[in-house]
């Protein structure tokens, strides 16, 4: 399991997926920066998302608001008061944990927390009393650090959609029910890190805050639910490795009538992809409370004001990168390839779908020293690029290349040969299956086109193409 | 001038635009949150810049980082010596503003600076000598808030670029010249804030980092400076509103060996839109000083190593934003429909270029108390709503709303009126020259597809539609 983890760190971080900030300088706990290929993934989600949710939906305006706001939005909000985690120091080496992190089972409150285990760093059992630490990082606006100028970095995007609802439903005429969907910067000062990028202490959140009508809440709960679990099985996420679950009462956030969490089952266990939550009316009333503004809707088919319930479905797009990866990852040991000793060794594929891949299409000359094949792969490379994130490889064996291309999850692969030179025809191949058949250069693009968009498809065996009913 | 960018602002209000952050708790200075008009103004910029700089390019690889680093980024990076403003401090009232703006003309270093003016908060004349503020703003990562823990988040985007230079180049195998790109949110805690959304402590920063041979820096700087320009035209903004500026040898940035800034004649006076620096060496090498890594560039074919030269197009999004909203505003006096009483009053035409203009196609129906005119209405607009940013709107007489999809700049109005439904065609309306024409229902996403790709448009007098020679 362990060792699952630690291929997928080092395929990330030698394949420009994901490096860790500041790595020159010995690295910063906790912050990554996404490299070319997993820039690509990051994008590629976050445009399926806002196809999906954003664009064909009528009932759903996207923003994209400020990540530092007013002091009074956390005091408003409860992040100041319970936007923590308990810590605990270890009175051996002075290391910091969060006690639910070292109790066993769930944590549920800080007086309740035991502390079974030792220090991770000193063996010591040892620890002070838990301490709420709030994660919110503090910093000052304008030039004098004192109480008055304090703020914070958000924490989730949400709040900008409860002060801004007024405005919104107002400019854009919008009736109940609707949607206000973010995807934006975050930040969380996380004291226990780890586990690859799970737990990061910054990351881009997408979300939507749905307002309906007090009463339409728990069906609209169901819905988002549902709505939530469809994105991860589209974007190619195995459904036995995605699970519900519902938060119990006495654990519920202080804004939630009901919380149900997608887990999935990374290779350190079964853990939080996303979320849904019934942050109830709560929001809307405590801004209203606080800044003494009436953000009540007023119903002209009801002809009264009232305080909307709000459904939030919510999901980190980096637990997402982190779920395909881990879900793609897939090691052959003694290749696929038998036909030459070379090959022998283990292989990896990564099956990424064709929405979330990040190179859609290598281009390929068979070999190197031709310069008229080499000639012919960047005529064919220069073809396809303007419609498809495509790469040209022409360093190493073919069989190398195509290994390389497999490990990224390259879709098609595209092999200029010396046939090519004669009938104007290539081998296009396909990652799943290898499979591999000629297709003339003029009907290319038009064939990548519609392989990438579900039109055709190769079969299940990978042995032929076909039209699909869709 | 104060006038029309009053009126902007308040367009860009009314219309969901851009909104103040934190507003109904009275606000935030310089904090802003793009409503659902301007998110989507925001979104085409950014594919715009992307499809044209990182995906269409060879040489260009995209990332994606933190915006919190390890704090001796900043020392390497000279940020944390230089990136201040002079500070002064009106005695009278305590207000603080940039030493620099108080001065007559540009400022060129703490001591010249001159206090001519008054405080324009008080009238006071009295103003303590500027101090160096650092602009970035602070916070600390893990929960003790002491000296070794501090950290700043990044007011550009550029240093992950050097930090990361080594592993991007080796996991991609890239050969100089090439360039690293990103867009990501950056932070300055600015003391003088004003001019709308000019000067914000918030934005999203586009930018290339483009490593070449050193003595190749002064032809690649000139080829940045034109790619740039060609784009800022591209996207619609008027010639005559860009020229450049070229930094004096003197007010260089500490990196810089040269700087040009593209400007843009604002309603407030021309000023920085985007800029073009020859950073030379002094990234790579400081922070190969600074974290004792050898960042030098092994060049195979001049067999030996060197640090490249960095030349840096950079542009604000939100910049773009406020270019392309002063640039496109149009007020005609008295209207552009004279048949009627109701339209004699002033008409705003938002003219946004087809690229950038956040709706694209709007959908009415002629009148709204015509059940088959709005059933017919919601089929055309779920025809054309998978292919297009569309909009449906009942409410008003169609001329109302004709004029209010024009002062948002949706492109092209299509209306369902009584004909329709005896031929199952439809009046399509071009907003820039209110032009009508007819074209049946069945060819209407195929015509809008090619007039939003340029492949066909309305001719100069708007009367006839003609195929381009693209």
């Amino acid at each position: 399991m362990k060792n699952s983890m630690e291929k997928i760190i080092s395929l990330s971080k030698r394949r420009g997926f994901i490096f860790q900030s500041s790595e020159i300088y010995g690295g910063v706990e906790a912050l990554w920066d996404y490299g070319p290929l997993g820039s690509l993934l990051k994008n590629n989600i976050k445009n399926e998302w806002l196809k999906r949710f954003a664009q064909t939906r009528d009932d759903i305006v996207l923003i994209d608001s400020a990540c530092l706001m007013h002091s009074n939005v956390w005091k408003a909000s409860g992040h100041l008061e319970h936007f923590t985690d308990p810590l605990v120091e270890c009175k051996g080496c002075h290391s910091r944990f969060r006690a639910d992190h070292m109790a066993d089972g769930r944590f549920v409150g800080e007086g309740k927390a035991k502390i079974k285990n030792q220090c991770p760093q000193c063996g010591g059992k040892n620890f002070t009393s838990p301490k709420q630490f709030n994660l919110m990082f503090k910093t000052f606006l304008g030039p004098v650090e004192d109480e008055v100028h304090i703020t914070y970095l958000r924490p989730e995007t949400a709040q900008s959609m409860f002060t801004n609802f007024e405005i919104i439903q107002e400019s854009m005429r919008l009736k109940i029910p609707f949607g206000i969907a973010q995807i934006g910067r975050c930040f969380r000062n996380e004291i226990t890190t780890g586990n690859f990028t799970f737990r990061s202490r910054e990351f881009d959140i997408a979300e939507i805050e749905y307002f309906v009508k007090p009463g339409d809440d728990e069906k609209w709960f169901d819905f988002w639910v549902g709505e939530w679990e469809k994105f991860f099985l589209d974007l190619g996420l195995k459904k036995e490795n995605l699970r519900r679950y519902e938060h119990p009462k006495e654990a519920l956030s202080h804004y939630s009538k009901r919380t149900i969490d997608i887990e999935y089952k990374f290779p350190f266990g079964w853990s939080e992809l996303a979320g849904i939550a019934n942050r109830t009316d709560y929001d809307l009333k405590r801004h209203s409370e606080y800044s003494r503004q009436d953000l009540r809707y007023y119903d002209e088919e009801e002809k009264k004001k009232y305080y909307p319930y709000v459904i939030e479905p919510t999901v980190g797009i980096e637990r997402i990168v982190l779920a395909l990866l881990c879900d793609a990852y897939t090691e052959i040991e003694g290749g696929r390839t038998k036909t030459t000793k070379a090959t022998k060794e283990m292989e990896v594929l990564l099956k990424l779908d064709k929405k979330t891949a990040p190179i859609k299409v290598a281009v390929l000359p068979l070999v190197r020293n031709k310069p008229e094949l080499i000639k012919k792969a960047k005529e064919v490379y220069q073809l396809l690029k303007p419609h498809f994130v495509c790469q040209y490889d022409e360093l190493g064996s073919i069989g190398r290349r195509y290994r390389r291309g497999d490990e990224i999850g390259v879709l098609y692969g595209v092999t200029i040969d010396f046939e090519t030179l004669k009938n104007d025809d290539v081998t296009l191949r396909w990652r799943d299956s290898m499979e591999q058949i000629r297709v003339d250069i003029k009907n290319l693009p038009e064939m990548l086109k519609k392989l990438l968009s579900d039109e055709i498809e190769f079969n299940k065996t990978g042995r032929l193409l076909k039209v699909s009913s869709k």
